[in-house]
């Protein structure tokens, strides 16, 4: 059984975005039982990541992101008329895709843990892509 | 075909450990022949990754990781009773969910690939899921 | 249905290589319609991602990993006969392992994604595993 969708958000400059209940909808949708989620972002200067819904610690992570790939270094990428190679790298740390099992019909997340997008070269009109495979 | 169970550790306060004998004994068990094992860990303050078992490398890595995200910063998220912010993000960095294929009823792990439980906020009792789907 | 093969490149010293119209022609030939494409590096010091084929941009990246665990650090892997810690430990900030939905038969990258092999520690013989599942 294949089910997909898609979610559609518009992003601020520079957020952490929990996705986890449009998530949570869409597998209710699917009727996969058991099987994986993959969740996928088809952009490159934003990623996912899988962590816990906690104001000061998606502020922390944007912060350590920026720390270790400063918008404003020297890079090649932006001799032309881009500026954003930061984000295409920060998107690189937190990777593109992830995929989760689902049990029982549903996601089968830890305690702690929501799906976050990270945005770090908004504001944006951004997708991300649902696939769900199982039974 | 999906087949699903779980792997149980008890962790020290950090470290990298070498949970490959157990995925291959579900594989095993699973009776999936060809397909995809995901390896997802439902903590936000341990991670997973595939690299070698080799003790130094191990801790290069933790120490590497901590290089780049010192618990002793200043974070938002440690400002009431958590310490750990540290942790999370080191998680976002290796990942909490990784997809191996399955070829032949075996893990299909490359020569010096392990699959690598990585904590940083033990001792812990931790949990690692293990889902199959395939043929 | 379940369908595998793999992709040989030999590669230099460093660099950031453009995979996906291998991964596409494996796509077709598969026969899948819906399902998932699994992306795997079996190496422990070359890695995959996801983003933009674009020179500049290459190079930061492998400029940057470098700045973030540079090769001539002093590190315990390589107290022996290696030298190569540093590309280890890239390997997990990049990932080797990820997933790409298909669609229509399709890769469902988005407009501006390829899929890149990050090789720190060629020349090489590397090989890309690729499985796909789904219907």
């Amino acid at each position: 059984m294949f089910y997909s969708t898609k979610i559609e958000i518009e992003t601020d400059e520079r957020e952490v975005r929990d996705i986890t209940d449009s998530i949570k909808s869409a597998v209710s949708e699917s009727g996969v039982e058991e099987g994986f989620c993959l969740v996928f972002s088809p952009h490159t200067t934003a990623g996912l990541t899988i962590n816990e819904e906690e104001r000061g610690l998606k502020e922390d992570l944007l912060e350590k992101f920026e720390r270790l790939v400063p918008a404003m270094n020297e890079y090649r990428h932006n001799r032309g008329a881009e500026d954003n190679a930061h984000s295409h790298i920060k998107d690189v740390l937190a990777g593109p895709d992830h995929t989760i099992p689902v049990e029982g019909g549903e996601l089968a997340l830890g305690t702690w843990q929501s799906v976050l997008f990270i945005e770090t070269d908004g504001p944006r009109r951004r997708t991300v892509k649902l696939s769900l495979l199982g039974e």
